[in-house]
């Protein structure tokens, strides 16, 4: 918990934050501008954003409120959220998810779901607690953990079982400062959703020994194959200790609208609401208003998208089973996967490489943990379709030339 | 920074959490609800909103890009803003602030300049590390500084000096250990303007002994009398130290669009976009949208109104010269003033009694540092004319009833 360098100096910045690079996605996007900027022609497979936009009554709801909210529209709202919203959340986790909650006491709205961690985070966590997390992670969880004051403990899962948390693995990392145990599922890097029963051992488990489990669900209506997205807090009688995040965006394909929630016990609500005055005070009124709309179409409208989703990971299948310098072991959820590559190159890295060569933009596996920097994240969810299928051709090419012999 | 109870026992919340309660203003707004919905007539002079709304080309801008901005509407945008914004910011800061920045390294928006608070120390702040804040203050910034680990130290404000702020005081906290000072002026809750000579002294003396200067400046139109707001950060050439936290929210009646912004060096940006990064990520796009159209409207929309802000203020001045049991050493800036409330009443405080016995919110001084309990803040821009001029009214008659004889 000690900073870099003393106080009163310029730029001493603490630790926590110097310690954190920016995800690389971000130099990654710049240098994408750059090209396309001197007349190139770069396709990113890079972001976690679905190729469709919202669902078109969402935005005749957000008209609708410019004429006829009122006032209401333009001043803070509850610190928890809009009671609309808060009920059409309610009725969605029920729907939905199978959790049942109150939505006075035991939702709370906040400006999209990567807030909703740090919110999080920072009402649980006592400087020094350890929280555990699935490696390869998501970037912003470390980070957020961090800044918080907490100490990231990885549980490295493996490739071979396709990237599954267990709860044989959890427990090496358990010790008695663990504060709580992240379970993203369907999962943002990997794709893995992770199997019902282990998922139901490890929240009996945890919850059982004071450990909160803190599930992130923003890819929950992603799955394929049969695969079951479970929500956590739907498995256990007493959910006291489940905190579940949510979000609209991947859902609605509304990143943009940065709207997300938390849903817990009226206690950790409570606190949290105490963070969330002391932040954001409340999400924006008029992206609440966009949220119900949007809500009045779970699950129709994600779900018929999915047609589209499983075409485009069938193609992608199909360039693998032709590309032996690129593995996957199979993953059955979100819109991107993690891939072995096999490559020879000088030097740089993968996805730099293929950037600069062949213009597709992927993330670099380092990214979500160093030992996985032989490995890319390639979302197949986010361009239109004609530019995804030119990306796999470009993608199947580079990695011909390139594949070690 | 130990908490209160080991980890691992449910509800064991950190102290710094725990040790936070909702600002009152969250009571006594539900007391008034229930009031108001078992039929009561209850007007609040307690939020400091605006009495007016945005702009209505502000409206018609967001209508306008429902049509026509598209997908950049409904994806991610960067990090620290989309660019027609921190343009349109950094002109309003050369214009009406005489600070010179560059759009793309020295600005970051924020949703809601409370949000830029808190992200500003979580990027200064070494756990430890000690903020001074002036007395009374805004229960806020306080949160916000422990919630990072910070230590506040207060700066006791004379109400015979109407509030004023003073190199010689702020002396009187620093530390070794003292990173940053807050200079919020227009003040909430006293609506002091600090004088441009003391800020000027201040900015100097405490950058150049490596001290953060953090200006808040969400009330910057709000000046009567001749006051005059100055922007830290405009005098002095380094302003390397100095970071300006900005709000359209008070400025353009847009409080629920959750618009605001942080100024500073390209290094503080640097390092608190990581931190944006790991919040928000960005500001909801349709927000910034409306924002950049608000800006078109700096700084004559606000300006005009400020007669009828004038006004308001006269009129309660009026009542306070007829009113002995009230008392305000005046200030010349924001919408609201803090005032000395000599009264016999049983047991409760002033603000509560108020709200039962008359129907007026007023938020107790209590709230910002027990030593102002024998006080209230009363927002005078608030509630529509007609019901304020009720409101005083009530008032009058409440203090009538209750002065201390």
């Amino acid at each position: 918990m000690t900073g870099s360098s003393p106080p009163g100096a310029p730029h001493a910045f603490p630790k926590r934050v110097l310690g954190v690079s920016m995800p690389p996605i971000d130099a990654l996007n710049t240098r994408m501008a750059q090209m396309n900027a001197a007349g190139g022609d770069v396709i990113s497979l890079g972001q976690s954003v679905p190729f469709f936009g919202p669902p078109p009554r969402m935005i005749e709801a957000v008209r609708d409120a410019l004429d006829s909210f009122g006032p209401r529209l333009h001043t803070y709202g509850p610190d928890a959220g809009i009671p609309e919203l808060r009920h059409a959340l309610a009725r969605k986790l029920a729907d939905f998810n199978g959790i049942e909650v109150d939505p006075d006491s035991q939702i709370m709205v906040t400006p999209g779901s990567n807030q909703a961690f740090m919110v999080t985070m920072m009402t649980i966590l006592q400087p020094g607690d350890e929280v555990a997390i699935a490696s390869p992670c998501y970037f912003s969880h470390h980070m957020a953990i961090e800044l918080c004051g907490g100490v990231v403990r990885e549980i490295p899962l493996g490739e071979e079982s396709g990237f599954q948390m267990r709860m044989e693995e959890v427990e090496r990392v358990l010790t008695p400062r663990t504060r709580a145990v992240v379970i993203t599922s369907p999962n943002n890097p990997t794709g893995a959703v992770y199997d019902p029963g282990e998922v139901a051992l490890m929240v009996r488990e945890l919850t059982a020994r004071g450990v909160y489990v803190v599930s992130d669900e923003a890819y929950e209506v992603f799955c394929y194959d049969g695969a079951k997205h479970v929500s956590p807090a739907s498995l256990v009688d007493d959910a006291e200790l489940v905190i579940s995040l949510g979000s609209l965006s991947k859902t609605f394909g509304m990143t943009g609208w940065r709207i997300g929630y938390i849903a817990a016990s009226a206690e950790v609500c409570r606190q949290a609401v105490k963070v969330q005055d002391a932040m954001a005070i409340c999400a924006p009124i008029v992206c609440q208003v966009a949220a119900v709309a949007a809500l009045d179409h779970m699950p129709a409208y994600p779900l018929g998208m999915m047609g589209e989703m499983k075409d485009r990971r069938r193609m992608l299948d199909a360039m693998l089973s032709e590309t032996p310098a690129l593995s996957w072991e199979k993953t059955h959820g979100a819109f991107f996967v993690m891939l072995r590559a096999d490559v020879e190159l000088d030097g740089r890295d993968t996805a730099w490489e293929m950037l600069e060569r062949v213009g597709v933009l992927t993330v670099p596996g380092g990214a979500f943990g160093e030992q996985w920097s032989g490995f890319i994240r390639v979302s197949f969810g986010s361009p239109p379709r004609d530019r995804y299928e030119e990306a796999l051709s470009r993608m199947a090419s580079f990695f011909g030339v390139h594949a070690r012999r």
